[in-house]
């Protein structure tokens, strides 16, 4: 290094030469000023804006070394997610009462000008700031015109830190929320979600629609006792508060159910509902505030009209955002599968990441949730799309989108405790406080007890009261609670709001989370149950035996006994959906009716007549199509092999996962051989 | 899905009967009529940024197909930023002639209060609009406040899809620029980068110098033949265009070296000069504003002073910035080697990501140039950091960077040609470009053919005029010179340079690089040269021998004829640093004197001590420092085995680049194996 800055040094020195002419020139310099002043102004701008990011990359760094830390010591009393609102909230109160920079950010008060006639009902989205004529005041910028961008609303002097220390809630809706939730779809365990498909969409659709107006009600009925807070709640309000507090978090509890390998239907439920309730959150919360602007401008006439409206919206977005999440799967897939781009892997996984990115953008440009979209989009992609990618692609997608997520989902919960302290916007009511925790906790038994109930009366495996114990339990308060608080804040009502949600995130997070695995051994949940594996795995067989007798309190489910609806889907997904998306067999030829023999050729690539057998079998995941015997027969129809050479032992244990990023000859099986030196 | 929406029909069926009891509730709402319209406004502006990000993400797509079908059908007449490029320009076009939307963004022309006493020659950064108290219009915020944060100097009513279609430029320097520079720095060839080091030195830093003052020179000569261009730009104005037009662009040029296998000399000249004068440039042009400050504030006093300070500044903030970046990468890499986060791939990619992205914010953050500094820091993760990473996160954070390289380089060249037609601040003025035009040329004439002369004196393998003009015609303009023109566009002159920038931009990209294979042949540049492999490749020696005797136009290197930084530095890093920051041999424990064995006990890990001789030479790439011998003794020192089983054949290539995702062995050398099916 010393070397090559010696070389620079002896590089310019040249330059100086040259230089010392245009000394001259620059005498002549001047004007420009305000240019000047702008770049420097410009460049202390961008110096905040880099050591705001550079505080949350270290309290990430920070918490990425206490996690190893933890997990190197197995220490299990307080969950990553916990450490980084932890190390939030202490960075937070550092800045918040650390730091008294002197603020170097120019004011100015300004008036509306005289010839406006603005006469709107809310701030206007630009100013205009003409600049005045020369009061002979020196070097005032004379007869120019600056726009203003909406900010927010002030309270009072702001420390500039604070203002730098927090994002604009676009960044969580556009940038950060988008990853967890398409990964949460990505990395679903398919078969299992399937076969508690009936239930999850109970607790999620029903179950979070009774929690929200649960919570709405209480609490507005509590707010009325309060006389200075029920000038400033309405009961939309209030309900809104509902919708935004009822969705439940799944990467804390989920994270340790990995850990501990909690009994797999467990772990279906839990993270089923609560991937689905965030979905059905922000389509809920958006009804109500449809209902709101419906209810507003019909000032005060006919509000079933208005609620049946909403109810319209809420069954409408949902199932439209649906719909478009798993067209963008499908067409990703078919792209896939008819062109050759898997022969340049960098362009297929650009395309993917393309793809599944602007369903998320299709889905908000279209005021419909990208959220909702984004998440079938991610199913598909694993279900369909990820077939047909070459295996670089396939590893590389998916560890993109597991690093993606664990980036996105610690940043927000760092986030989330550094804003309690700097965000400008907190208004703390203790009383709207306590009265969140506790509704909080109604509304989630609300949506627990009586379900299991109702489920239980038709279920076959029944779901214990244990279980729906741990359900109960499992209702920590995440991401999108605080993404969906924080993306408001103008008035004193939402501000509450925001408040309450963040307390109530961080409190369910630290200590909730924190007390899982002990919550676990008090309820009896079995744990260390044989993972599922991912693909092929060896011992598949038994931990899909494990799984059906020992983990759920009755008898084994035979095929038979499956969800209804996983039934019919799972056959109209093997006889039309799969072989029309991806190479798998039987092809259209065979599962078309013959007047559709013409059409069927067309969408049957030879690759999938010609493969074999063992190939095609090799799916992304160990779907609930497939039966034990199919299984039996996959893991039988490759021996491994072992055999040595004079210096080296191999073991070759063969997978059809290829890990390999060699895609010369993507179709062939590969073998990872662990190599033993002697 | 239909069954999946049914089942949400059915659920919020009952809903409906519980809900129906809140209406009589909701009857009693009112007020809050703001939040409402608030929730309206912050919705469609979330919808327009929707939009806009769609728009790109869209061009992505659109660009990733066209480059599979131009690789598929072999077609190099267009590289695929030059394609980014032109359908940037296409989608430019059509939203700035296609859409008239009618403007929903409400404007307010202001005044200053009265009783501020704003005497700044900057607007100020935030303005605060009391709102005015009800003067009868109905329904008119009452005694609100709020907030407004400067965005730019208006000239004429904007097209508000214009206004959304372009970024902040804090976004390309904080968001886009640091993967790419990062990318660089971190799959650089090092081998011949360093064996080229004097050249690509002089051609960065002497060469980028001269061709900044030289186009800043003849630009200030030209502008004053021009009456209406002499007033608006200054000597340093244009000072500053030469800084921001000289580095050159590596992306279309390498890419298409790499298709072609172009030489690897000439590779390395070029990669390494256009990835090290980005940051010059970025320096160059910050000391140039630097000095405008200095001379501002001592209103033409002793401008000599000025100058050397500014001089300092270039010398001190290079060698900071780069003292910084390699800092941090050892860093990364003794936490790396001392810790076992290795066992967690998941955090060990997430702390190499976090820390290569930290070094950026940090050099940014002290004012120093975080190109620089993440560019060093790449470097050194590749050289050390990446041989202490486990297996998955070796690959997952090369194909993460490759991806996001991919995706950042293709977004910024679509969004200079979206940039052409919708971002507001253009100026063009056609004088001012063909000078841009003309002057670019010279001054990558004044940077190639004097310094190749000067080269020549000394270098042994001397560069062949042939070689000289393919140097000259790679200095395509690229993303830095976008980037730097587009930070501060408050002024006319700035806005021509921005401008005249991307027009320079768009035409060496399209035309330059689509005509590279062309030159390429005219100067009989050896193309089909047997490519260097990364890691221990099999044709290694062939490639080696093949690069040292065809490609340059002089008798082969021998050793000693390695440049003498090269080597002094070579010995110093294999001594000292790997076996410090790596567990590489010899350990410190070897190499340092006797006295300090203590200290390099420490230092030294038991994985040094005890690992075979074959893996810790199994480095991230077949370096300087190693020699013919090594690299035959290392080829030979694992066999390849052939053997097969009754209904399969298995080849296994020996190969130390572990590609395996099974990290329980991480030490262990993997073998990746093809399984023919017979």
């Amino acid at each position: 290094m010393v070397a090559k800055v010696k070389m620079a040094v002896r590089g310019d020195a040249q330059i100086v030469l040259f230089v010392i002419l245009c000394i001259f020139l620059l005498k002549s310099c001047n004007g420009a000023a305000t240019d000047i002043e702008l770049d420097a102004k410009a460049q202390l701008l961008h110096r905040l804006d880099s050591l705001n990011l550079l505080l949350y990359t270290f309290l990430l760094i920070l918490t990425v070394l206490t996690i190893w830390t933890f997990k190197h010591r197995r220490l299990r009393f307080l969950h990553e997610t916990g450490l980084a609102v932890i190390y939030g909230l202490i960075i937070g109160a550092i800045i918040r009462y650390g730091f008294t920079t002197s603020s170097t950010i120019l004011h100015m008060p300004v008036v509306p000008d005289n010839s406006s006639k603005y006469n709107q009902s809310v701030p206007p989205d630009t100013l205009w700031l003409r600049f005045p004529e020369d009061k002979g005041g020196g070097n005032i910028i004379k007869n120019k015109t600056f726009a203003y961008l909406f900010r927010g609303e002030i309270y009072k002097q702001d420390n500039e830190i604070d203002l730098k220390a927090t994002f604009d809630s676009e960044i969580f809706f556009n940038i950060i929320l988008p990853p967890i939730i398409f990964h949460a779809g990505y990395s679903l365990k398919r078969k299992y979600f399937f076969r508690n498909l009936g239930a999850i969409l109970m607790y999620a659709l029903i179950g979070t629609s009774i929690s929200a107006f649960v919570i709405g009600a209480l609490m507005y009925a509590f707010v009325q006792l309060i006389p200075h807070l029920s000038a400033s709640f309405t009961f939309l309000d209030t309900l809104y508060f509902g919708a935004l507090i009822s969705p439940t978090d799944p990467l804390t509890i989920i994270s340790i159910f990995n850990d501990l390998h909690v009994d797999v239907n467990l772990y279906a439920l839990v993270f089923g509902e609560s991937v689905l309730n965030d979905a059905v959150a922000i389509v809920l919360s958006g009804s109500i505030q449809n209902y709101g602007e419906r209810y507003q401008s019909g000032s005060g006439g006919f509000e079933t009209v208005a609620f049946f409206q909403a109810f319209g919206d809420f069954v409408g977005i949902f199932s439209l955002s649906l719909f478009i999440g798993a067209t963008m799967g499908c067409i990703t897939a078919l792209l896939t599968k008819f062109t050759r781009v898997r022969d340049f892997p960098l362009l297929e996984s650009a395309l993917f990441v393309l793809m599944s990115y602007s369903t998320f953008l299709i889905a908000e440009a279209s005021d419909l949730t990208g959220v909702v979209a984004v998440l079938f989009c991610g199913i598909c992609q694993a279900h369909y799309t990820y077939n047909n990618l070459s295996p670089d692609s396939r590893q590389r997608t998916k560890q993109l989108f597991e690093l993606l997520n664990f980036l996105a989902e610690n940043f927000i919960f760092s986030y989330i405790g550094v804003s309690m302290f700097t965000f400008p916007k907190h208004h703390f009511d203790p009383g709207f406080i306590f009265a969140g925790f506790l509704c909080a906790l109604l509304g989630r038994a609300a949506n627990v007890y009586p379900l299991s109930f109702i489920l239980n009366l038709a279920r076959k495996p029944k779901i214990s009261l244990n279980y729906q114990h741990m359900l109960f339990f499992a209702g920590l308060r995440g991401a999108m609670s605080f993404a969906l608080a924080i993306r408001n804040t103008v008035s004193d009502a939402r501000q509450a709001m925001l408040t309450t949600t963040s307390l109530i995130v961080i409190l369910t997070v630290i200590f909730q989370g924190g007390a899982t695995t002990q919550f676990l051994s008090w309820f009896n949940i079995p744990v260390g149950v044989d993972e599922e594996i991912e693909g092929l795995s060896h011992n598949g067989m038994r931990s899909y035996n494990s799984m059906q007798d020992g983990s759920l309190p009755s008898s084994g489910i035979k095929p038979n006994e499956k969800a209804l609806l996983a039934r019919i889907w799972g056959d109209f997904d093997t006889r039309y959906m799969k072989p029309l998306l991806t190479h798998s067999r039987p092809t259209l030829l065979e599962t078309l009716p013959v007047c559709c023999t013409p059409l069927a050729r067309i969408l049957t690539t030879t690759q999938q007549m010609t493969q074999d057998e063992a190939v095609r079998k090799a799916d992304s995941d160990s779907d609930f199509c497939l039966e034990d015997r199919e299984l039996e027969r996959r893991r039988t129809s490759v021996q491994p092999v072992s055999f040595h050479q004079p210096n080296l032992n191999y073991t070759i244990n063969p997978c059809y996962q290829p890990n390999s990023t060699d895609a010369t000859n993507p179709d062939e099986p590969y073998v990872i051989l662990n190599l033993h030196r002697r």
